[in-house]
């Protein structure tokens, strides 16, 4: 396969010829991440670097040609932060996946971009050790991608997102420049968080290489709880009763009825028999037995029914969870949103968003790392008709308008990307706005990092 | 009192007279933080803004007049990051003290940026709710020096530091601007992450004139363990041994036996009589007693002598650590350190410094967050004469120099303020130097937010 242009030439002395494509198959496959595709571009050419220097030939090149470039990982990101741009080049570093260290005394690994989640934890775990973030795409997604997006998880209501995990990164600037930014001692302030900045910043201020983590105990003991519910509302409830009895599970998730009803019909379970919403509790750690029964004093008080999973049974609703969204790539007519709210206002939102499905005639779906008050609510419409897509959209928009009001975010951890843009400026201001793409002009003058993503132009 | 130019005049336009003050008891008072001091600048005037638009004026007189700004709390800052600069105006947040709001159920509190770290926590404590960061100075320092350093303590082991509590800032900007960075929510990644760009910045991007802080929860189990070791070297192993213990202490200080007499010295204590060397641990939670009981199993076995304190004493203990660098305001001829090292370099690097110090015959103690590998060496020379004062500097820089090569970094938590400028380059390269530069000129172009600080002019 070759590309017909000076930039393809200079590309190819570079890399070796398994290292790009410009196959259709690959063009097509590389072009979108599982975010909602709004305007589909295949890129012009799919490249693997395999080392650092080769990224930063790669983003040389692309500089010299001012040709733009989409970093990715395993693409499964949601909000179309790794769609291909008009005229861009897939710049792919899933190759670039070796553990470079584990060491267990000082808690940390040093991984490159491409390391899968999975794969690090696998390891880890030999060690009594893991890498808490743990998006429900874990099992394939990458530390790269992770960090591109700051990604969450389910356990980060104890364990905190993946900017708490990144202690350092190696990162290529927009001209080639390798910087390390951070540091790879558990604490350190010298100088401008820039780790920080680079997290979450998706790909637009620079091309993450390689990255050293900070690991925590993998627990031992590990408790289970499935509190059903009359109402998603006293479910909601549950979760501040949890707070004011002071336990703090590292996974707490709220399904409601529909996505109960789902789970069911996906994998022959009975949840929905058993209640109209779920809250879905594990503690961990030596205190586990006592926080759940502690959880389970204060979820019964509010009318929830225990039903203390056995180890087995238990996993299995967890894993039920974690995957049921990673199963549903977003469509025309399904949009999983992200929004965050304060936790005492879970219960208003959650009442807000049903009522306006009803009044938009609008599918619902709601689950929730509720620990954190981040929702994922799942409007759709069985059709892709005008009008239905109107609606849906219409709900979408109110529902964030309605996550603002209440003090929330538009996204708690799948990132702006592409398809949120349009919401950014509801949340922030125009000052903020200005600032975003002053930074963004100062690591990329040339705008050839992931342009159109994660802040407006 | 009256400052005679047209930048005073229009001061005294947007400022009562209480707020300003020229007399001489106030320009040393203000001139200074508690670091050593290589540069002693009494400032133009101290103003004292009591509301964000009094911040904005002021902001915006010293853009108009080119005045540079020293912006400062209760000048508890270790590393002269507030010290005053020449013809710099220093800006007093402490009359910006209210409390603005406690969300038991949000677990968040709003703060003004002079409220008093101690005074935050016993208003949270009514909720069962604590701010978590508890530098040894929480009994004076305010919530905005707090930020600016990104103040870590004794408890960041197990809780984090400034950085992990602060979800949103208000920010003056440099051209007197208001912006709003950040969100209430526990999650949330919309753009860039500049809430993390700010907090530790040491008032050199922009005046931070509010925050909302996540509260974490008051345990009211805890338990308390001195061990005493007959070496440094035992007890920093000891450290290690709690991690492969997987217990997570909430405290885990070090103690050497210069630090020990001290102590006794000071306080009437026999500590130096019961080991070489202290490992002074906490543990709280539901698990506290089962932590504290694997934990001593641990240090048994490494030939540490275990002392359960009663709670008076142990709180005794805890006051005497949190207290015992409080009183020791740098001076030329004692300068107080603040390196990290990955933790199983603990071992190393006390050794190494025990080394150098007899080389360069000054005295060392070395107390340490050692679960962080944040240390703090303090060398000292009983005189003022040039040979000592040189020879103290030599092993400083020798101390900074090891660190670093064992994987370090020049500051755990007290900042680089205007002390530790000569050593940054040590740790960062050219080009991450010039990126915090452009973010700087970014933000303040004229320079005038609290100049040559945080990052090498």
């Amino acid at each position: 396969m070759t590309l017909s242009s000076p930039f393809a030439s200079a590309l190819e002395e570079v890399l070796r010829p398994d290292q790009i494509s410009v196959a259709e198959e690959d063009l097509q496959t590389f072009a979108i991440d599982q975010g909602p595709v709004t305007d589909y571009q295949e890129p012009l050419a799919v490249v693997w670097a395999e080392t650092i220097a080769e990224v930063q030939s790669v983003v040389r090149l692309a500089a010299e040609y001012t040709v733009p470039l989409v970093t990715r990982g395993a693409g499964t990101g949601v909000s179309g932060g790794a769609h291909a741009t008009v005229g861009s080049v897939v710049l792919n570093l899933t190759r670039m996946n070796k553990i470079l260290e584990i060491n267990a005394a000082d808690e940390i690994a040093r991984v490159e971009p491409g390391v899968i989640n999975g794969d690090l934890n696998a390891v880890a775990a030999e060690h009594g050790l893991m890498f808490a973030p743990d998006p429900a795409s874990y099992k394939i997604s990458t530390i790269g991608g992770n960090i591109a997006t700051n990604a969450g998880g389910l356990r980060c209501a104890k364990y905190g997102v993946t900017r708490d995990a990144v202690l350092a990164l190696d990162v290529v600037l927009a001209d080639g420049t390798l910087i390390r930014t951070g540091h790879r001692t558990f604490k350190g302030v010298a100088g401008y968080d820039l780790t920080s900045l680079f997290v979450g910043s998706e790909g637009t201020l620079g091309v993450v290489v390689g990255a050293t983590v900070r690991l925590k105990y993998l627990p031992t003991i590990v408790r289970t709880l499935a509190v059903f519910f009359p109402s998603v509302q006293a479910a909601a409830a549950g979760v501040l009763a949890l707070g004011t009895a002071r336990v703090q599970p590292c996974i707490l998730e709220l399904l409601d009825g529909p996505s109960l009803t789902e789970l069911d019909f996906r994998n022959g379970s009975n949840l929905s028999t058993r209640g109209t919403a779920l809250l879905l509790i594990q503690f961990d750690g030596l205190a586990a037995e006592q926080e759940e029964a502690l959880a389970a004093t204060a979820l019964e008080a509010l009318g929830g029914t225990i039903s203390r999973e056995d180890p087995a049974e238990a996993q299995r609703l967890v894993d039920l969870r974690r995957n049921n969204r990673g199963l549903d790539v977003d469509a025309q007519n399904r949009v999983g949103e992200d929004v965050a709210v304060p936790r005492s206002q879970l219960v208003h939102y959650i009442t807000a968003l049903e009522e306006m499905a009803r009044r938009h005639g609008v599918d619902l779906q709601v689950i929730a790392h509720a620990g954190d008050g981040n929702l994922h609510p799942t409007f759709s419409v069985p059709t892709f008709e005008p009008a239905g897509i109107a609606a849906l959209n219409a709900a979408l928009d109110e529902s964030i308008d309605k996550a603002l009001e209440l003090g929330g975010t538009i996204t708690g951890e799948h990132g702006i990307g592409q398809y949120k843009l349009r919401w950014l400026a509801l949340e922030q201001s125009a000052e903020v706005l200005a600032i975003q793409r002053h930074i963004k002009a100062l690591f990329d003058p040339q705008g050839i990092l992931n342009p159109g993503k994660a802040i407006p132009a």
